[in-house]
């Protein structure tokens, strides 16, 4: 069964939720941030079939989040290390794993804790911006069309109410269309 | 085509994955954060079909991440509102917003900017430690069995690799072990 593609879509969301590929792909990754990096043990780890993980690992290789590194000459086998790509790819699952923990995990207690490794003190992760260090709260926020946005599709985007309909849109929406040339 | 079930892993990061079933509900999740309530303005957003989507509105309501809400008596109609569970999903699809326009956006830049709505400046998640407020780095952290793990996966959890074998998981090892009854 295919999957409906988004890696073209005007988001980042949708093209990294494409690239993952499907539910399998979180966790392998999660098995890699784990330490794990041979087959056999993602295998062990994961309790997935061969061919499943062969193809999701090629997947991550292919989208260059693993790299295949040799680890033995004879035989000859390879390891699957965390790319900075890879690695920048955290985030993602620490969110998921904070999200889990406060409103999946039972009354026993959050299954996994993150611990830092220098200070050995349980983390709490929270979602802030850069600069002021606060935390990002949804209802304070707007999405609004970026510069890499598709100028064609911005004004279906801004009918259907994706970005507000407000000065800052309607500029970006009069910049990405062609100007008149003078005559 | 039925999926593998994860919801009873011991992994909130695994659990998270099943309950959100297939990669439309992140992106119908985006469009509830971009502020639509209505089934029509979801479709139009997603370009779903009536089938697919009506299913994934139905699972947030499900998992309570939406509730529905009659917003006309006649005809009645109803409108899905984010939950404060839902809400709480928001630092996910911000990881991956992040992710993608690192590592997917091209030279255009990222197709959409995240602004504060009181000061208007573009926002740049990062994820940091509630405590110190330091920036995550997915090498100075471990994962450790948490008081929900369950203690008879414990042992082949340590075989495997997931966790450090040291003396914290040994610790969690043995505590989890029942207590022989003295005579």
């Amino acid at each position: 069964m295919r999957r409906t593609r988004f890696d073209d879509a005007s988001c980042s969301i949708a093209r990294t939720t494409d690239l993952l590929g499907d539910w399998w792909t979180p966790l392998v990754l999660r098995e890699a941030f784990h330490g794990i990096t041979r087959f056999d043990r993602f295998q062990e780890a994961l309790g997935i079939g061969r061919n499943v993980l062969t193809e999701r690992l090629d997947r991550l290789v292919r989208e260059k989040l693993f790299e295949k590194v040799p680890y033995q000459k004879r035989p000859l086998r390879y390891e699957y290390r965390l790319t900075a790509r890879g690695r920048d790819f955290f985030p993602v699952l620490c969110a998921m794993l904070v999200w889990g923990d406060t409103h999946l995990a039972g009354k026993a207690g959050p299954p996994v804790e993150l611990r830092s490794r220098t200070t050995h003190k349980v983390l709490r992760p929270v979602l802030v911006d850069q600069r002021t260090k606060e935390p990002i709260d949804s209802r304070d926020v707007a999405f609004y069309p970026g510069p890499g946005f598709p100028a064609k599709e911005l004004e279906h985007a801004v009918a259907v109410g994706r970005f507000p309909d407000d000065d800052r849109t309607r500029r970006r929406v009069a910049d990405s269309k062609p100007k008149r040339a003078r005559r």
